[in-house]
């Protein structure tokens, strides 16, 4: 895992990426760039990374990227790519090692479709917190929340498989898994209780040797997001 | 083009796919659908349509689609891909003829980054003709809309291409053709007055066999868009 402190913004920006290299610009926290970094653990991929202070952002990366956003590869030949899902999708296809996507069309399109019902659950897991913080009532978007994972309980009931789309970890697990991993942080892990199939997934990611070399413990995620509720975030906590 | 009036609330669900024939579920005038149209049409790929009313939509349509929108695919094996990305990728890859993604993983990524960067023009073609007919002030939306087009020319101009990634017809150009046919219809044309490079890129695409192959004429979608403004869209115009 990088250990090296963010760059901010006036500071000078990286050389080149090294010839055949693969560099991720990265947030250390950052659930969409965790995905990039789960598939690259995943694929055994080398690589080396720059972690952008998302709050005073490089003029240097803007250029690169202009979203803005982390996760983003580059390679040696100067192409940048961005968006968590693309960036994912473009590693599968450059290192064939360890496939993550199915080979068939309507595979791949299961796929897809599922991170696109998943892209619907992600901002409960931003709004809620944020709505907490503020004392507001979340008893409603919690039930919003609940019937997501409903729906994620009843796929997995119906595929009677163990992760998503069969009894292997695929590309779609890693998607949604940042997201689950920082569900105790986000104090939503109560909404887990009426989905035992869902929650079982939880279990067996959290045996899987790419998620243990790329999550943070408890007290590292409490003490970052205690820094970004201050409105000061701390993206080189623990380094 | 397909000639069926659509399918409503608690009308019967049509037949199963023919053995090795191709279902879309479309709205006539949905540029989302149109996309599809678009591929299918641009690939040769025979097909069927089934129109869908979606204001009240059949049952039966969401059982098939969770989501409800168009368009959506079905194939004889009882396969259902939805998403208008995802069912041109799709159809890409069933259909290799006529190939409009590049085979390199770069240029897919590149195709899929201007996708994106596209998804968040396309909230301005809604919002800005909504906001006319409530008589609100949109001068400020429409500064946002030339600015995002300004990218986009801006695009064109560096790759000195006649179309978004080459001299030919690609994915992206397709995807994001159907936002431009409509644009007099909306109202908007006025804002590609100073991106010369776009306004002759929609200038091309109305040369395109494919694209006169599916658009409607501006009669119809002025007929049609008004119907939607009154708040009862008529889906079946002109049939």
């Amino acid at each position: 895992m990088a250990t090296e402190k963010c760059f901010a913004k006036g500071s000078p920006a990286p050389g080149p990426v090294p010839k055949g290299q693969l560099r991720l610009y990265s947030m250390r926290f950052c659930p969409f760039a965790q995905r990039t970094r789960l598939v690259l653990n995943a694929k055994g991929i080398k690589y080396d990374t720059i972690n952008i202070d998302l709050k005073e952002k490089p003029e240097w990366f803007l250029e690169k990227n202009p979203l803005g956003l982390v996760p983003a590869l580059e390679t040696s030949a100067g192409e940048v790519i961005y968006e968590s899902p693309i960036t994912c999708e473009y590693l599968d296809e450059v290192y064939p090692e360890k496939k993550l996507l199915p080979s068939s069309p309507f595979g791949k399109a299961q796929q897809r479709m599922l991170l696109e019902h998943f892209s619907k659950v992600i901002p409960y897991f931003y709004k809620i917190p944020s709505a907490r913080r503020k004392g507001e009532d979340v008893s409603k978007q919690e039930v919003e929340l609940k019937e997501k994972f409903a729906k994620l309980n009843e796929h997995l009931e119906k595929k009677k498989t163990k992760f998503f789309e069969g009894d292997t970890i695929t590309m779609i697990d890693y998607m949604m898994w940042p997201f689950f991993e920082r569900i105790e942080v986000s104090e939503l892990q109560h909404c887990l209780d009426h989905t035992p199939e869902l929650k079982k997934w939880t279990e067996r990611m959290l045996e899987d040797p790419t998620v243990k070399n790329t999550m943070f413990d408890m007290d590292t995620y409490k003490a970052f997001y205690k820094s970004v509720a201050e409105g000061k975030p701390n993206y080189d906590f623990g380094l």
